[in-house]
């Protein structure tokens, strides 16, 4: 009970005495203003860098600018990792007197990019006066003076995600240093490059480097504030596991008039294996698939209470009648999900022929939740793919294979880490509400979990501290899509959070 | 009783009396071999025409070189058609003292081709010594000696559908006038451009010159010859209706952790409607589909019965463990088919970003088999969806008809046009029958029906007059998919049986 009361007292105190920005706010308000096109030219140059899996020099000139970024400010910096994944950009900085360590993690790589579905070519960034419309001109931010209309977003793939939070760092040190006020904690930084990919090698490079990496507290920069626009902290984010399956049909596109409704058609039957894994309000029919998830406390369900409700606004936004589930949007990201991301079989439109095609492709991810682990979401749907009589393969399947099993799936499993949902009660969780709510001027939203996953969960398993969401960017930021897109008040607020946490927070 | 005991008689006495090839035959035979160069020169030239829907002024150069080739071979040729469609080339030769009046019938149009799935250019046709392998070299057949080798194989879209029939029908004209054999028959050609879109003009065309196409017998030169090679017929085909199918979900790709499992999945959505409308077994799930479909007579299910089995060779060559449905093939084609061409939603792969697509754009065809009716099948089809709870519209939805209805779904129909099965025991089926046996030399295989669809039900239904197909090209062709082919034995076999049907028919 004394949980949720604190949950709710936050929330409503902080609303009622907070109604403009602290001086210190006023003072990196002032700097900022000033600055803005230094800021805005570091995420443009941020943002060239082509920082995406499928180009690895890309991912290791962004570390290695970043690297350079940090030394110039003072850090002690240097690349970790291996020689299989994208290089983790770490640094530390000690403040004489400070008592605790803050690690402050962000990603600097960017999902996947279909250019043909972009307005803008996806790394070379494009300043529009506002969300991308039908006539929304390009804005010459170059040579406009500041400060800017804090409206304007720019375009680019990354910029959101999260290399809005990258830079609001760098400029918030800058602004604490132009304002001469000391950090009130010691600074360390973990900027990883493998996010969007799975993390894959995250946990054993944060394990190879347990020392030079503890500190008392990890701050993440990703993900959007709540779609309200108000600053939003997070205590837990769903894990993931993401899943690419192949079915196979016959082993040429056949001719569907003479042998459709005799030979397989792997594009039926992958619609309906995924009508059998999937409700049609999302709920998952896998046997046992939500066997160990874990309630909600009375804080998170009350932290969820106090959500601002903003579903009649996203559907109008989106464009849709209504939720495909029964309940709102932070209730259903509560659950675990199975995606659907992308389907590809045969040829559709002008390409379309009357055959049947020879596989159908199916890109799926699982958002799972706490304590669901990886290896038992992927037991638990093989087992589910056995018992409805599929045979499992990991390669293409040779010709005695196709003969021997009507059935055939090749499974590559992606990735994959677990749900965290922290204590939204320890001594370092409270502090971090009352900084921010003192900067923001106004009612944080605080969410026990968020619904999109960041490898949140290795930190606190690892180093055992409390680990905390602090997003920045805009919900309407497109990002994992086309004309991902950050807005400039959402920067220039994540410049306010980022300096009151490096200049005020103590516990 | 008594014409299903011709159908058993048919087969047992042309394979008992007819063990090699007439004196027509080796005579055509004897001109062939000493012409190959020429013949496969035609069907190379021809195929060279893009006369695929894409490209209509390919399909008019195509029309037009055709209209010359009969022209030089004493025809009277014309082009009919709208404005709106490919042109049908037309033509007639009166023969003195002919009785009968026989119209051969093909079509000059190409499926759609996706070029980076082919092999070679589908466009420039290349030789090869046999079906498509690892290392099938090219075969410079341009300075081969003849006879070629009949296992040769020519690739290129449209070769064997239905270009090899126009060829033969031309060489066996050419081979009946040089050996000094005036046709029995007088002869019509109706060859369309408009057959693998649908053929929507068709009717219409057909109807608007009833009287200048009146004939005694249609002759059908399109769709493979039985998988077992032997001399086919066939008395009907399906009938068929496309349909493109596309699902709306959000206006805009969403972050699937953010929203997925809330906001719903177009490719989720398309999966269960398409395992509601279809069983595993390639049923037809849509309430009163298949009402109205007419049983086999006698005749045809002996016919069936006599059709040799192919199934395990065929599974064995397309890789497949066995059928979907619990019928063998000619039996499974008998009945009407709900074919998924293909589905595309979001991104497979690397390019598969975690997101919500805003779409899934699914490809169909139906199979439709006598007495079903184009309207009839879709109106049970758009009753199944707003049964379902779906809102059909025609155009993408505006903003508020999204927010409006949670199913939307578009339907773009294609074509359609229903299915024939004529009668196998008229005096022109009867002599056909005998005719064709007597060039082949060995037993015909008679097919009440054909699995795959062409317009023949507009030709009985114009002209009331038998309407028979005559096929010729190989089974495994790879028609309406990469790498199309025509074994040049199916050439040869296809050249003799029209020499045959032109020398000798008569009733």
């Amino acid at each position: 009970m004394k949980s949720t009361l604190f949950a709710v007292l936050a929330f409503t105190m902080v609303g009622a005495n907070a109604s403009h920005a602290d001086d210190l706010t006023q003072a990196v308000n002032g700097w900022r203003s000033a600055h803005e096109p230094e800021i805005v030219g570091k995420l443009d140059a941020l943002t060239r860098y082509k920082s995406i899996a499928a180009d690895p020099p890309g991912l290791t000139a962004a570390a290695t600018a970043l690297e350079k970024e940090l030394e110039s400010r003072g850090f002690t910096a240097d690349l970790l990792g291996s020689a299989d994944a994208p290089p983790v950009v770490c640094a530390s900085l000690t403040v004489p007197g400070a008592k605790r360590t803050v690690t402050f993690y962000a990603h600097y790589d960017g999902q996947p990019v279909t250019p043909s579905q972009w307005s803008s070519d996806p790394f070379d960034p494009v300043m529009r006066s506002g969300p991308l419309g039908a006539d929304m001109p390009a804005v010459d931010w170059k040579h406009a003076k500041p400060p800017f209309d804090p409206e304007w977003r720019l375009f680019g793939r990354a910029v959101a995600d999260d290399k809005t939070s990258i830079v609001a760092f760098l400029a918030a040190f800058d602004a604490l240093k132009a304002i001469g006020r000391k950090p009130s904690v010691n600074i360390k930084v973990v900027w990883e490059g493998e996010e969007e990919a799975g993390s894959a090698h995250l946990a054993e490079i944060l394990r190879a480097n347990a020392a030079k990496l503890s500190s008392d507290l990890w701050l993440i920069g990703d993900a959007p504030v709540h779609q309200s626009r108000a600053p939003t902290l997070y205590f837990g984010a769903r894990g993931m596991l993401g899943l690419e399956m192949t079915i196979y049909g016959p082993q040429r596109a056949l001719h569907d008039g003479h042998y459709g409704n005799w030979a397989p058609n792997p594009a039926a039957m992958a619609a309906q294996l995924i009508a059998a894994m999937r409700g049609d309000d999302g709920s998952i029919l896998i046997p046992g698939f939500v066997d160990g998830v874990r309630g909600l406390t009375q804080t998170e369900r009350s932290a969820l209470a106090h959500v601002p409700p903003t579903e009649g606004a996203l559907e109008q936004q989106f464009g849709i009648a209504g939720s495909e589930s029964k309940d709102g949007l932070y209730a259903s990201l509560m659950r675990p999900a199975l995606n659907i991301r992308g389907i590809r079989s045969g040829q559709v439109g002008a390409e379309a022929a009357s055959a049947i095609p020879v596989d159908a492709v199916v890109s799926i991810d699982f958002r799972i939740v706490p304590d669901q682990t990886v290896a038992g979401v992927r037991a638990k749907f093989e087992n589910f793919l056995l018992a409805q009589g599929w045979t499992i393969v990991s390669d293409a399947p040779d010709a005695a294979t196709r003969r021997a099993h009507p059935r055939i799936v090749k499974l590559a499993w992606k990735g994959g880490y677990p749900a965290l949902r922290s204590d939204m009660t320890s001594p370092a969780a409270r502090a971090v509400i009352a900084t921010a709510s003192k900067a923001a001027g106004k009612p944080l939203v605080v969410l026990p979990m968020m619904g999109a996953s960041v490898p949140i969960y290795f930190f606190a398993e690892t180093f055992k501290v409390p680990v905390i969401g602090l997003p920045v960017v805009n919900h309407d930021d497109n990002q994992h899509a086309a004309n991902e897109n950050i807005r400039l008040q959402n920067l220039w607020d994540g410049i306010d959070t980022y300096a009151s946490l490096m200049g005020e927070l103590g516990w």
